[in-house]
């Protein structure tokens, strides 16, 4: 047994830290560095010594020894008693610059940048390996729940092929009040940002770029593929309407933001090795955009400013991951899991993980990757008018889970139509052609519906 | 980047890896090494390459190669090839002898054995710990759902106060089959045993064995303390009656076989530094019984042999791991998780986690952990019983949360009393105290109540 840390002449010589950015998670990375001291020497078996923070404006963080503080953060990257760096600034640069310098030296790094990490994981990966450093980024997806290091570690003598779940807090605080109040999605956001679940500029969040950033992090480790953010298909919620979130419920189901990564097989005839018979095609597809989805499915009642992600692997079944996504303490508590592994590789020896893109598969564009519409379109209230429209579909290949039809309305009558899976493209030709049909006087509503690997039982469908 | 494997002379050399049984879970393992042989070769740099199969009687293996099988276990792992050495034998003997020999040679060790690690896990880590041998046995708690390397690792800079969960598919299965069919708890058994979810003997599994053991290996994990199964308080769920379902039921709730570790802080007055004022005293309480839960909470609708576990940190906050946790390709899949791991460290040098047991905090014996009681009981039906109850239980400084009392009954009145929380000791002695006055008929149920960090809404208590 390890005895744990004791500061005498003997102990070894401490693992020294560079923070980077002092926000809302890095103070708590700071806090935790302090009040767990002794634990982290245990666990380490070395001190973990806080060396310098480098921050934009120092005079703006009174509560921070001026010793630590530095504008200068290539200086403190570069120092040559820093041995590992922490970066909480968020954003493309200048992070990816001082990430690349950490690594080139050898530094290890622990980052909590998913940006960063979905438009130039690939540089930091090689940099990493061309100099044998540890690149750890835990914080980077759903904040506190530890999903990257069992997707790494955990799961590494498994085929994973699905990682699918709400990953960004401040969409599903939004989608949760508007379901749960029945408010429109601008009053919803307004509250949420009057809360502080959404910053001043909503974008990254409501427009699905947060979760598209976490779903290519999710896809590469999974299936050991380079995949980068402008690979993953994605719409945010900001089309999201009151009705829309009704309609769900009038069958069963509620929307949530969904980021779904899966393994795609497809039979391609003819391509067999030496021309012979079929082959069996792996590709990637990564996509995030709202969806109905079952009451009844687990991820329907995940509110607030939760974050659920399931993961479906060969041998392991369906195992499901769920806490707080975001905010500084989870994310801090990420953080400081990563920086121990780092140090403790220091003083032990020895690395983490390293990238694994071997697998290297295509990714399936959106339009040919399989979805299911729900569709909601007001029709001239005559006879035929159900007959034409099912043609339309068949013509398009899409075939017709269940049809419902409200006649007497308003405008005529309405048919809410779901389909089977089919190619996402000939959905959306579908769509498009519906809108030019006489007999069609308008389509209102276009929600995909996901059942991750569950029945729909709610909307009759299997 | 990283190549991926391939056959050539240059290759590095292969990690050697001792298969100790070829149950279900045995067989899951060799087939995963042969369909991921490639995929493993990557993750590890080298090929993993199993050289020996030890079982008790070799014609009862006809499909695995002869050339691998041995009925010479000590033999096997003693080989001078051997780098690795999987456990899924399970059980004392000869499970420990085998393990300590190879830790203590420096083979790494990989292994599901919860009842060896809940008995004897010291041994074990101490000889890991001599010569620097790794010990992996994710497996051993929770199937495929990725725990302990979540609390080891993830979780390392964080403090956690509390994993609680179902961590038994067998009586998860039982308990569920009864509430959902309002079946009696000998024909749920018998319904578990014909469909394979229960063992002839199912003891391990119904009197809590099972989930006592890995209880043990949580609250270990969790608190940096060494607890073995008889720290871990049990109560089994042979007798839970369908009658006690419905009881739950009724103040909206179920029964789970629930195991709980959790850090107890109390306050000593008078213990401080120079006897001065109070001292902060932290202690450990780990305990298996089967309790009411709120069917509000997540833990109700974990269903069938499924587990679920709740896991609170002071940063991360609540976070929840489902999976199946248990049958051969789950815990086959945990199991090479591991090896990935052990094997990787061969390899590329380093090593896993040790033991981290510098907490070494005691353990609270279970009189003295706080619980709260659902009791029913049948009382003569005249005024002025209440007034003696509630008196017994005030000597008793058991604080009542809720009675409601059903009046003319075919045996006198009912009375259904929730209590807050209290020493589980008075709470027990306050039991045996009301079967002795005049005024009770009988005591005829006796349920803890749990909450797990929630509000128990359904009862009306907070």
């Amino acid at each position: 047994m390890r005895p744990a840390y004791r500061a005498d002449p003997l102990a070894p010589k401490p693992v020294r830290v560079a923070l980077l950015g002092c926000g809302t998670v890095g103070r708590e990375v700071m806090r935790l560095l302090s009040e767990q001291a002794d634990e982290l020497a245990a666990r380490v078996g070395a001190p973990v010594e806080l060396v310098g923070v480098a921050v934009r404006r120092a005079h703006k963080h009174p509560d921070v020894p001026a010793e630590l503080l530095t504008t200068d953060a290539y200086g403190l990257v570069n120092r040559p008693d820093v041995d590992v760096v922490v970066e909480v600034i968020g954003g493309i640069d200048p992070a990816r610059g001082l990430l690349l310098d950490a690594l080139k030296s050898g530094r290890g790094v622990v980052t909590a940048n998913k940006a960063l990490l979905a438009e130039d994981g690939a540089a930091l990966a090689e940099a990493a390996d061309a100099s044998g450093a540890d690149l750890y980024y835990e914080a980077s997806v759903a904040g506190a729940i530890p999903l990257l290091r069992p997707l790494r570690e955990s799961l590494a003598g498994d085929k994973i092929t699905r990682v699918a779940g709400i990953v960004n807090g401040t969409t599903n605080y939004i989608l949760s009040a508007m379901a749960a109040h029945g408010t429109g999605y601008r009053e919803a956001l307004d509250q949420a940002t009057e809360l502080g679940y959404a910053e001043a500029d909503p974008s990254a969040d409501v427009d699905g770029f947060d979760a598209q950033a976490k779903a290519a992090i999710l896809a590469s480790l999974a299936f050991h593929t380079r995949v980068s953010a402008q690979d993953v298909y994605c719409e945010g919620i900001s089309a999201v309407t009151a009705a829309d979130i009704a309609a769900a419920e009038a069958v069963g189901c509620t929307v949530k933001l969904l980021a779904i990564c899966e393994r795609v097989t497809a039979t391609v005839p003819g391509a067999g090795p030496d021309g012979s018979p079929d082959a069996v095609v792996e590709s990637v597809s990564a996509r995030v955009y709202p969806a109905m989805i079952p009451l009844s499915h687990p991820l329907a009642s995940v509110d607030e400013a939760y974050n659920a992600v399931f993961v479906e692997a060969e041998a392991a079944g369906q195992l499901m991951f769920y806490g707080r996504g975001a905010g500084g303490a989870p994310t801090a508590s990420a953080v400081l899991g990563d920086l121990v592994a780092v140090a403790r590789n220091r003083v032990a020896g020895g690395r983490g993980p390293r990238e694994s893109a071997h697998a290297d598969l295509p990714v399936q564009p959106m339009g040919l990757t399989p979805t299911r519409y729900h569709i909601s379109l007001n029709v001239h209230d005559r006879a035929g008018v159900l007959a034409t429209i099912a043609g339309l579909f068949a013509r398009h290949e899409v075939s017709i889970a269940t049809v419902r039809q409200e006649t007497g309305t308003a405008q005529g009558a309405r048919l809410v139509i779901v389909t089977h899976a089919a190619p996402d493209a000939a959905l959306a030709a579908t769509v498009a052609a519906l809108g030019e049909l006489d007999e069609v006087l308008g389509v209102d509503r276009v929600l995909r519906v996901e059942n991750l690997g569950r029945s729909v039982s709610a909307l009759g469908v299997a």
